[in-house]
């Protein structure tokens, strides 16, 4: 197995309904990469893509062939992933798999998607075809009613007062707000506090407006090379130094829990299996927070907290940048934003941006050597890590 | 790189609209090919599944991770792939790939699909995105649409009168109607002779009802493995010695002749230069015949005859068994029909099927010991060609 780089990035803005096309808006972030990368398109040998809802927001599927055309790579092999909010995650994880097993040298990985396009109310019901459609949807079971009932699953368990725990809640948005709001990329960059939060209206009890990410559209690119042109390339190459994928069912198939994702766990032991490194080595997460109360789920899920002690955590900063791990300094979904298919791309793109210590100097992770990616598709369909180091 | 081959096959028969959901008919493949292939459940690492409708025709996306679930696969990594009708060809590619490499040593790829259930003008409708949605569709060019221009261009450049075309077309599936009679898991199982696709009703002049083939519902599956687990596991693995793909852009990308798809000489060239093999080194082939016209352009895309010269070679019986090369010795989308998604897989399933001497006599290519496969997704969008070999 080769080492595998990341050696170019691009993003769009994330943000509200944007009249460009997904091949239009994939092309402004592949040509971002590319042209970071010192590489040039007849050199990607081979496009992965992640998106999911292109045939609803636009009419258009098998978009990864047009934009491969569209950026002048043409005719190479063009792959399109869906699995929900990790579908870029998943292609990201491929591209790394055919350059670390020595088929190809270069590929361009990435995602992209319109769901600010569609309005909120017709995603929200698009997206929920990526839960079970034939047993959890008739039952209302939409996302933001399943992470509502995680939330009150995860305080029954742990013995938590609601009220308690939407403030622990509010904290996380909090901070998510905070860090987004120096993104530059970022869709909601506004300054939001705990009263404001919890004075939000009611989307789906407990979980308030401020507790839930937006729709975006938006897409991010990365190119990907070996060790040995990744040095040629740059004196700052990030390597991927560990990828874990896993899914689940229906929700049944949790069993007795629902909050406690099997597939994270076993997807996030894979990563630091293959990076030979604990959640204590991480120094940053980029994880997926759809809702606030994911955040909490995930960074136990991760390792990086105790179960039922998140909440606490990120109440004493725990969670912030200078405390034991800094989650989301890129704002996370909730204010970066989150166009499904692209959100994990954008993931990678914001961890490699931190480690080259390329971010605002007030969501900085200084000294940052070990980042890590967590993207959940749908209810826990599909669950992938990426873990990233400095390579210099 | 470690050799890979098929050790277990399945497929539900492609037919109208089935009574199962996308997971049940998935599940039938699937338990077929592992029960064949002497393995369980537990032993696949990875599912890797072709998708393209699931979210229109049933309103499931992220079907893998269901479909994982349902045939106890638990918490593996389960990826969807979307490239039109190519799709499984893409993830039986990307199988391949991840065990060549040595990352796993058992895979499950297939495709699912219930193109059938959408009915015949919604399921032309919906397809049509997977064409260019901003400047082709408008345009009108759905693909009975599409193919229909192409076979009068592909007329004029070798200056075919239409009429000896159309016959020529006919007798494409009129072979393909007699194959696929004794195909037990095809679609339209019925005897046509050339007047009655002269006189069948006309979809898009030139190409009539029998020119084209149908929507189906139907699943395919395939355990892949590697050749020690393989030799343990049957004394006739069949080995996928070759695989390439490509993918082009909008049909201006074409630039001067729209029929002779750049991608398939390119996918094509890649999967006979990986297997060390020429166009007449193969025995037969499974091709992507969704209109008659199809068939003749991609048996010279694919190197079998010279270009302008496939009808001639149909009429004279060198595309059936016995001539030089079988062509769709299955029936063919024509006749076993066409289950968007699960089409590649189930051509897999087939040129295995045939390889290990294990098909009906009166479509029997006896002796076989090379077969090939290729799909075609949208008009040209992707390319897959897998070329597979007996290994005993």
């Amino acid at each position: 197995m080769r080492k595998v780089a990341v050696v170019g990035i691009g993003e769009t803005k994330f943000g509200p309904a944007q009249d460009k096309t997904s091949v239009e808006l994939f092309a402004e972030a592949a040509m971002e990469a590319m042209t970071g990368s010192n590489l040039k398109p007849k050199d990607m040998q081979a496009l992965f893509l992640g998106n999911v809802l292109g045939d609803f927001s636009e009419g258009q599927g098998m978009v990864q062939a047009f934009a491969a055309e569209n950026i002048g790579c043409y005719n190479i092999p063009a792959n399109r992933y869906e699995g929900a909010c990790a579908s870029a995650s998943m292609a990201v994880r491929d591209a790394f798999m055919w350059i670390a097993s020595g088929f190809y040298d270069v590929v361009l990985a990435g995602g992209v998607e319109r769901a600010a396009t569609m309005g909120t109310a017709m995603a929200t019901r698009t997206f929920a075809m990526f839960s079970d459609s034939h047993y959890e949807y008739p039952a209302g079971i939409t996302f933001p009613a399943l992470f509502a009932m995680l939330a009150h699953l995860y305080a029954a368990k742990y013995g938590i007062p609601l009220e308690k725990l939407k403030e622990q809640m509010a904290t996380v948005s909090v901070q998510s707000y905070r860090y987004g709001m120096f993104n530059p990329k970022g869709h909601l960059r506004k300054e939001v506090d705990v009263a404001a939060v919890l004075n939000s209206f009611m989307v789906s009890t407990p979980l308030q407006l401020h507790d839930c990410c937006p729709f975006s559209d938006g897409a991010a690119a990365l190119v990907l090379t070996t060790e040995e042109i990744a040095r040629k390339l740059t004196d700052k190459p990030v390597f991927i130094t560990g990828v874990g994928q896993a899914s689940s069912g229906p929700l049944v198939s949790q069993r007795d829990y629902l909050p406690r994702l099997k597939a994270r766990e076993i997807s996030a032991q894979r990563a630091y299996e293959m990076a030979g490194l604990k959640p204590e080595d991480i120094d940053f997460c980029e994880l997926h927070d759809c809702f606030s109360i994911a955040s909490l789920i995930a960074a136990e899920g991760l390792g990086f907290f105790d179960y039922g002690t998140s909440g606490e955590a990120w109440m004493k900063g725990e969670a912030a940048i200078g405390g034991k791990i800094a989650i989301n300094p890129s704002g996370g979904l909730k204010s970066k934003g989150h166009p499904i298919g692209a959100t994990g791309a954008g993931q990678v793109y914001e961890v490699t941006k931190q480690l080259r210590g390329e971010v605002e100097p007030e969501r900085m992770v200084e000294g940052a050597r070990i980042g890590m990616t967590d993207t959940l598709g749908g209810d826990g369909g599909t669950l992938v890590n990426i873990i990233l180091q400095r390579g210099w």
